[in-house]
């Protein structure tokens, strides 16, 4: 073995022919075992001597067959073995890493590879993401970092790659990792199926860091197609071509950890990280202080419906719907401008493409001076901050998704301009598009009609179709896909909604919308626990003993405030056009999906 | 009423004086009522004309006696109106605040104010700290926004503040928050008393925004002193002095919204703030991914003992105890080095000074290259970075909390230095402090010891007693509050854990501590199906269904990774010597506590 070429010394050896000699040797200790059998004739009884002899002599024949073919094989293995010589070292399974040795080798990320380092040594760990045996002299790897892939050949010489080393290299699994060291060679063409496209690697060594030890339920090439892509292969293929394989939602969710590592899921959880940076980087810039409000409580809170229960040691408690409470609270304690990011819970039986029983919550509360409007205009530079960044550090994660969910870029307003409506100017521009008709008394709403016929077409809230009618006309007249509607009606808000004081049938409250849908809620909050109480009742919301907790914490005196509550996952859903909210969360959960 | 002198036109005038004349007006109409009743005689008969006469002109009498009261107590009251007129419009309550207007007003800050300002006109919206009466022709409050307080007056003068305004503002309830304006003036004498000492404010104008309507459970200058001020005060009262009130903790956590407002809380929970935004800051800044992992899960996870139980729709789920497998995942999925922030549930019925049921984790997990030192190399770094930000930007919270909890300054280690020890070493060390002796078969442990005897000296974890001492005794041999303890005996962690490659008795994990107390624990994990599941079994851990996509995602390769789990409750007890965990979050739940 030649040490030098060997990057890893305590490699497995080349594990095939390893395992086929064990085998080889094992085959040759059960002949030797049935040499040694005590003998009896047909009838039971031990044979003649005259038999014996003969036995004996046949057995010797016998033996020495057996000792012959075992020689042989033992040859065969060596010559086998003196075969691949020149390459053992170079290639193989490692040890499981238990921490051994620390050598303080230099590793080379995918992404920082390119023509620029033509003719440099380099060493990478890195998932096979495709492989190609051709031939028996030449392999093809495309190996992966999250979406960062490159081409690295392996290629027979008579100095250093074997045959059986390339025949090794191409039955590596898919998706095990392995760590290759090779020369970066400039392309003289442009490799499309790589991301980087200018430069490739002429492997020298291979080895297999972690195996794939299961039968893939996809390919990960598979499960990164645009439906387009699908469709159009499904279209085009004549009798007998493959098309490409569709793998579907629950197949993904069920094996998340598999679905995770396409290239498109590695820039969609980049950008989730990304906004909730980008969030709190917002905030705390402006004096938020970041707090963390309890998730079960005695409390079953805001109304008591879709809510989860737990036991909690001989009794019992709920999880949180939201830091509403607690925020509020905190605010009243004098913490002044709070955030937090955390789960919410919703025992909602809902099973659509919008709905999740868990989600991420970016929420947030200020105290104000003289009116709620300094926190909507708050509001509306955080979302700005939020998408600008998005936009400046994370475009090529953006363009990544887009080859498989395609989505237009977003329209922002210019400047320091702002889309803000009033809840009624909103339906008279609907009225204006011909939507949000009046229906007479008795009269069923016409099922041909894609848009709501209204009880009372003035106070009803905004159905989704109507919402998104609406994105398309502010885009239309406004030139913006970030807006607000402001002043919902009461009827259709929180009992610790501030009513409007002029028009109680309105109230201080906010929806913010992303190509006309629905990104964040929320409103000045009711700081008086005499309304508060009187809200309640009109409401037929009895308080119980943890609803007091929050009223009292008004009657101790509470600055005007006001804030709102953003999911994470819709955000990054509509940013990215994502077709299911599933997609936006690494763990999704719904009514039917507690695992993985 | 001098509308200039009004700084907001729609005050509800004094609120005092309005009620007094209410109360006489009501007592006038009263008078007036009795006058006009049906008069009949003692018998119940109508009474002669004479007895009519007789009683017309004693009522006449009696009529202009009630008239000429009623005159003169209207007189009375036009005069004190009268008296008030020229500090009407300069004090009242404001009605509540549903954002009626916006003037657009400057408020200041109280931490912003100082000499410099002197001689300026100000705007601030704090709560009444303390207020005082001097006679009857001062006032003096102690207004608070945060931990910042100031000191204001209200003087009597001829033109602008009368003695009703100054009676009234002594008599409003503490912790009010009220819009006060006035002259900053600078003071000759240092102001012991607030944390702006070379200026106050000269009154001109003072108004209730929210009113306290509610009997306070406690003061807050009370529930801001340390024990040693409040035994000292114990020790030196004489018969009838009056001591100092000691608020207790569960007065504190029943009516937490009111204790989190004393100064001491507000630095606590500025600090805990920071610790989460200091560790995010190092984590980003070296490529970690914020993830988000389900707090509700299928499966009873890591073992399956203290576990919240929830009702899930029809079927039954439970609450994760850490995002532990949930983070391995997804480095298996290929996110590199992941972190988060969120809750951690724990079932534990311990009701004990350093336990909650419900805490803020501090997750974090990488893939490393060769050697489980490098993620410990970065976790102390990491933990460096953090302790450096605190003392460096939040220097005065840290002396703000030692006030009422003393503690003596953080040592680190010097430069590029680490304190780090095998568990070994620790074991050796207690043992020449005269700790950790052998127990012979079938002995008691002495009572009287305080620190344990163990069965198995060599392979016993630390007790927290033991733990301290370690501290101390490091403290004395390398001057640092801050080190490490490596390769723990793979008995007392859990199966995940990966053994030490020459000594399966230890593992590849560590603890972190500061000043003798654990604040990280930590290992490298079995990245290995078969290893994972020879250990489980090893264990008696029978693998339920959420445990085997857990097995099932290293089946799928991944990469050798390490990380650690750090309580953030915990690290800011201990860096703040608070005496109990439940001062460090904001609304603690242990087994007798789901509310507030």
């Amino acid at each position: 073995m030649n040490t030098e070429s060997c990057l890893f010394p305590n490699t497995r050896s080349h594990f095939i022919y390893e395992m086929e000699k064990q085998v080889q040797d094992l085959a040759l200790e059960e002949k030797k075992e049935v040499a040694k059998e005590v003998i009896l004739g047909e009838d039971g009884q031990p044979l003649s001597k005259k038999a014996l002899k003969k036995l004996e002599k046949e057995r010797e024949k016998e033996q020495k067959r057996i000792e012959r073919e075992a020689r042989e094989a033992e040859e065969k293995s060596k010559r086998e073995a003196s075969e691949v010589d020149y390459s053992e070292g170079r290639y193989g399974v490692l040890p499981l890493n238990r921490s051994t040795t620390r050598e303080n080798r230099v590793y080379t990320d995918i992404k920082d590879i390119s023509a620029a380092k033509d003719g440099q040594k380099v060493l990478i760990r890195a998932r096979v993401f495709t492989s190609r045996l051709q031939g028996n002299k030449m392999c093809f790897f495309s190996l992966r970092q999250q979406y960062n892939t490159i081409q690295a050949l392996v290629v027979v010489d008579k100095d250093t790659i074997s045959k059986p080393m390339v025949k090794w290299c191409g039955s590596i699994g898919l998706e095990s990792i392995v760590a290759v060291e090779g020369t970066v060679q400039k392309s003289p063409e442009v490799i499309k199926s790589a991301t980087v496209q200018d430069a490739e690697i002429h492997v020298s060594n291979v080895y297999v860091v972690s195996p794939v030890k299961k039968h893939l339920p996809f390919l990960v090439e598979d499960a990164d197609r645009s439906e387009e892509q699908i469709r159009e292969s499904e279209e085009n293929a004549k009798e007998g071509d493959s098309k490409f394989v569709r793998v579907l939602l629950d197949t993904r969710l069920d094996n998340r950890v598999l679905d995770l590592r396409t290239p498109t899921n590695q820039a969609i959880f980049d950008i989730q990280s990304g906004i909730c940076d980008a969030f709190r980087e917002h905030l705390l810039a402006n004096s938020f202080n970041e707090i963390h409000t309890p998730k079960m409580t005695g409390a079953s809170s805001e109304g008591g419906a879709n809510v989860f229960k737990i036991s909690y040691f001989k009794g019992a408690g709920y999880l949180s719907q939201s830091p509403q409470l607690y925020k509020q609270m905190l605010i009243s304690a004098d913490r002044e401008r709070v955030f937090e990011v955390g789960p919410v819970f919703r025992a909602e039986e809902s099973n659509t493409y919008r709905h999740m029983t868990e989600f991420t919550g970016l929420d947030l509360e200020m105290a104000f001076y003289e009116h709620y409007h300094e926190v909507v205009e708050f509001l509306e530079n955080l979302f700005l901050h939020i998408f600008k960044t998005l936009k400046e550090k994370y475009s090529r994660q953006i363009a990544l998704v887009r080859n498989v969910y395609s989505s237009e870029d977003f329209v922002l307003p210019v400047g320091s301009e702002r889309v803000r409506f009033h809840f009624k100017e909103a339906v008279q521009l609907l009225r204006e598009a011909g939507y949000r008709k009046q229906l007479t008394p008795g009269q069923e709403p016409p099922k041909d009609e894609e848009f709501r016929y209204c009880e009372d077409p003035e106070f009803d809230d905004f159905s989704t179709p109507e919402e998104r009618v609406l994105g398309t006309i502010v885009r239309e007249k406004y030139n913006t896909d970030f807006y607000v509607i402001d002043k919902y009606p009461s009827s259709v808000r929180p009992f610790y909604t501030m009513p409007d004081p002029e028009d109680p049938r309105y109230s201080n409250s906010y929806d913010f919308f992303m190509k006309g849908q629905e990104i964040m809620s929320g409103a000045q909050r009711i700081h008086d626990p005499e309304l508060l109480t009187e809200r309640m009742r009109a409401l037929g919301i009895v308080p119980d003993v943890g609803l007091q907790s929050y009223i009292d914490s008004f009657a101790l005196g509470c600055p005007p405030h006001a804030g709102g509550g953003i999911g994470l996952e819709r955000v990054l859903m509509f940013f990215l056009n994502l077709p299911n909210i599933r997609l936006a969360s690494a763990f999704p959960r719904d009514p039917k999906r507690l695992l993985p």
